[in-house]
């Protein structure tokens, strides 16, 4: 088995993840790996659900907070093992979310007295359909492990403060017609014609943007997805245009449904899926203590998150919760993901500020 | 294997056609009973090329007419054996195109002193991919065989006289864009929403109606297929509308790809296929012969065909073609395809009429 050092170098801790390969689905090593870690330090008690890893501290503090972070990657596409170019440690994993995990790692081997208790989490199956996330699971198998006043998901923000996450939603607006063979066109309704209206009113739609606590949330809607037809010489009789919208978390799924439905009026519209947005909660205390210290040490401001991350579980249980995690989030799934090893630093330092203050 | 009675009830003939199946790329024992039944014939010369069989007088007439019919159909849809109700022949091909063959095979056995030199074409693949085409084929291995004044194809008509075809040409427009992940939508260009313009393009098209050698061919342009995006959460960096046009046979397939070309100005179009139309050739004298013999049994006046159809290659060898057939041309294909027995009987008279007169 891997035998993680927390207490070392934190680059070599991020390499050491990021070379544990655990695709989704494949995270047995790695939570192994992590649990034997943790459970070398007295001052955590540890919990293994699957191959999620909680542990926590019992120290009977005021305040408790909840620091995530997810263990698998989506597929490795030849960038691995992890290589160190100038500054920047390259590899599958290095944003979305080593770096953000071996932080967590270090920061709970060396807090034996933090000033808030807290609990480390460190779950599986975040790349994947929702209903299989390990987050999603703990909360139905151990809720009591994740109550807290705050929580902090360690997703790349680039050492920046995410407040909360856009909400989003899929439908499909389906365009019916009649088939004919098409060289009797005019015995037919064409189907695909109908969607250039659709794509139209898409082409002009002019998303908001949303002031909810303090953050403007940018919204979108798009087609993301369009098929038509059943062969070259058929007028099509069926057509459907996939829409994403994603919204902010002032909204509710139910009211992003509406808004959709609106703009499709005189077609019909089924939403497929939807996942409500969450707030930033950057007003309650504990968001506003985490802040003040955090933002000590990286400068900057509070910003939106604009992807839906699983802060969304925390905030339907009425936790705030922010992001905070190095690594640039438009490089997460790339090939050339890579991340700054100063953001590293930075992040463990942060953090280690707010949770000794 | 079966024998067919060439001189027997015509509906009896075209049933016992029917009712042996000869899906295409399965026409082995239809070819084989044909020929058989027809080398009976002392006044026909036979020639068997895969599973075609060309009969065909020589009397050294000053005129040789082609005759010519598929013999196979598109997958029996649990429409086989025949029925006959209230004087219609149920069942698959009985439109297209048993009808018309049992009526060729009826002639080219009681015609053993007619007016004009005639070949009888009977050809597989029809109804499949146009280079496994048994008539394209012949073309190829046997061109002295097809060497005619005039050619008449019993495709269904519903016993008119369809004059030439439309022409047919598939293009793809192609739409790009920048991909992006669709919480940061701003990030990338909509491909799909890009088709929004050439669909209302399509939508706002008039198609012509183009006068050729004095009938009216009506054009039609339609988007056929359409499809783009690769996941519901990325914004499409691609969009592909597949366009279908049938012109008029006074355009070239180039004049049609100019059409094209000009209606998506601006746009990257791609001709992915093409085939040219065939003018009605109605001025030739042998077919204003036909013309004039056969609507004098039918009543009625020429018309366009709008389907593309084997006429076409006549017309390319230079022959002049036309379409003439029992059973209604909309219900070629259909589960419910039938054919009106009166019609079976006029087709035959009527070119008894031509061919004896």
């Amino acid at each position: 088995m891997t035998r993680l050092d927390l207490t070392g170098d934190l680059v070599e801790l991020t390499r050491a993840l990021c070379d544990l390969p655990s695709v989704s689905g494949d995270e047995r090593a790695i939570a192994d790996a992590i649990e034997q870690a943790l459970r070398a330090y007295p001052h955590l008690e540890v919990l293994r659900d699957g191959d999620a890893v909680v542990a926590r501290t019992s120290l009977g503090l005021p305040s408790r907070v909840v620091i995530a972070g997810h263990i698998d990657t989506v597929p490795i596409a030849g960038n691995l093992p992890t290589r160190l170019v100038d500054g920047e440690l390259w590899g599958r994993g290095a944003v979305d979310m080593k770096a953000g995990v071996a932080v967590q790692l270090a920061l709970a081997a060396v807090l034996d007295a933090p000033t808030r208790d807290v609990t480390w989490v460190f779950y599986d199956h975040e790349e994947v359909a929702a209903d299989l996330n390990g987050l999603g699971r703990l909360v139905r198998t151990h809720p009591e492990w994740l109550a807290c006043d705050f929580a902090v998901l360690g997703e790349p923000t680039a050492g920046g403060l995410e407040g909360g996450c856009n909400g989003t939603l899929r439908a499909e607006v389906r365009l019916t017609g009649v088939a004919a063979h098409s060289a009797r066109a005019w015995m037919g309704v064409n189907a695909i014609h109908s969607a250039g209206e659709v794509l139209r009113r898409l082409e002009a739609y002019e998303p908001r943007t949303v002031h909810v606590d303090g953050l403007d949330y940018r919204e979108s809607l798009n087609a993301v997805l369009v098929s038509g037809g059943t062969a070259a010489n058929v007028i099509p009789d069926a057509c459907v245009v996939t829409v994403n919208y994603r919204f902010a978390p002032s909204s509710s799924p139910e009211q992003a449904a509406d808004h959709v439905r609106a703009l499709f009026d005189g077609y019909d519209v089924v939403v497929t899926d939807s996942a409500p947005g969450a707030r930033p909660g950057l007003d309650a205390p504990a968001a506003q203590e985490f802040a003040a210290a955090v933002l000590g040490i990286t400068g900057g401001a509070p910003a939106p998150k604009f992807g839906w991350t699983d802060v969304a579980r925390f905030s339907a249980l009425g936790i705030p919760a922010v992001n905070f995690g190095p690594g640039d989030p438009l490089l997460a799934h790339k090939v050339d993901e890579r991340c700054p090893v100063d953001q590293i630093h930075m992040a463990f330092r942060a953090q280690l500020a707010w949770l000794t203050a």
